[in-house]
């Protein structure tokens, strides 16, 4: 198996940062391959600008989605560190990333190379648009046969991500990355890996955490990816993109409905 | 009126940084007082790390929420940037963040005012942790008394971010915005100010939004802000923080049901 971690803390000495490693070591030793994006490390580039567009004339006015569809088709395209993160991820079957929950999302370092290497061409503006299917998108696209995975860490305790908690359940807040990032691109979703309390966590607390990932680790091939609804089989109205009247179960409402229930 | 405008666009030239100059002008012209965050030229240092901490000892272990805890108790405190947006939201009584919608969330540039500038002492980490309180936070905190609004462009259609849309309704993909940030701070949250299909409004369309936001800056004092439900008033379970059972309405679940109806 070939795995890409991306890994967005600013501390190699952290809980985080030493999961990876035993992560990384774990996977090598069982003969899998692995690639690191250690993206505090690599100074990556956060903030998406005009300097990430070899072709785009300086100094007239940058649209964003058109300049990256533009640079799609340019001799340039996009920028080394971008296309780099792009061959990486069309090299692995698994793609994780590994954060600290900050401010109910991902550190910005991580959106950062989410907005910059999600490309038009690549991650999305896919497949053709007209009255019986709405792009390469959710459950079609580039990633299609790879395996997503997060992997989070949150400072709250768990009653406050639970279904009555106050921050909100956090598969409703993960939602947007799971669905919305590696769904979109047509990967398969597996259930995210999140650990709270991290702050108070120990050395026997940290190879607990180490002992359950490497359980789902041993276990990626028979692991049900979670159910989303693809786009365009004949869930959703085309190019609505809503779905069906009568197809949701009595209560799922908001992104429930968008996952298919046994 | 006090205004801070926090605003997260590559380019001025854009239909969001016309909407952004017409707003300050129409503000100005009434007389209220507007100070602006344009944080592409301001070139905001978008990634936290440890040079956030003017007090860190460098090469020890840097633990982000502990040390910002121990740097809001010493001398140098955070560093000049990050205190002069602090500063401009104590400020403020009304606070915007301006935004293009990027995967399903703010810019990276935007999430890294957030991760920067909510600090320990300011954002979180306020108010007495027991029993019965559990930190002055949603509904209490440094922000009372102040309004808080989004002003969010995107770029697909209305329809695919509506109830039963595949992206997920918008209020339920801005909920960890309004409630996880403005809410979480004490702030009253207006209702967000969308609009669609950006990447197609020509001069027409850019003088509707206007005029819409017009009425709403005009009536900003009367606009009712989102009813969500506050932490330490009795509708919670203290220190979970889960929603008591039986409080939500039939059919209330996940965000929803922190937002109590009328």
């Amino acid at each position: 198996m070939k795995v890409l971690i991306v890994f967005a803390h600013p501390e190699k000495r952290s809980f985080n940062g030493s999961l990876l490693d035993e992560t990384v070591k774990y996977l090598t030793e069982k003969g899998d391959q692995v690639k690191v994006s250690d993206l505090y490390r690599m100074n990556w580039k956060t903030t998406l600008d005009e300097n990430d567009f070899p072709s785009f004339e300086k100094g007239t006015r940058l649209y964003p989605v058109l300049q990256s569809a533009k640079s799609s088709y340019s001799e340039e395209k996009f920028t080394k560190d971008v296309m780099e993160e792009q061959e990486k991820m069309k090299w692995a079957d698994l793609i994780i990333l590994q954060f600290p929950f900050w401010w109910f999302s991902v550190p910005a370092i991580l959106k950062g190379w989410v907005d910059r290497v999600f490309t038009y061409n690549f991650a999305y503006g896919l497949g053709e648009y007209d009255e019986t299917h709405f792009g390469e998108r959710y459950g079609e696209g580039a990633m299609v046969g790879k395996k997503g995975m997060l992997m989070v860490t949150a400072g709250g305790h768990p009653e406050i991500f639970s279904k009555r908690g106050i921050d909100g359940p956090i598969d409703d807040l993960l939602f947007p990355i799971n669905h919305g990032l590696f769904f979109y691109m047509g990967m398969d979703v597996l259930p995210s890996f999140v650990n709270y309390q991290i702050e108070s966590a120990d050395e026997k607390r940290f190879q607990e955490v180490l002992g359950n990932l490497k359980k789902i680790l041993d276990n990626i091939d028979t692991i049900k990816p979670i159910n989303y609804r693809k786009q365009n089989f004949g869930d959703y109205v085309i190019p609505a993109a809503t779905l069906k009247e009568g197809l949701e179960l009595p209560g799922e409402t908001g992104y429930d409905m968008h996952i298919l229930k046994d």
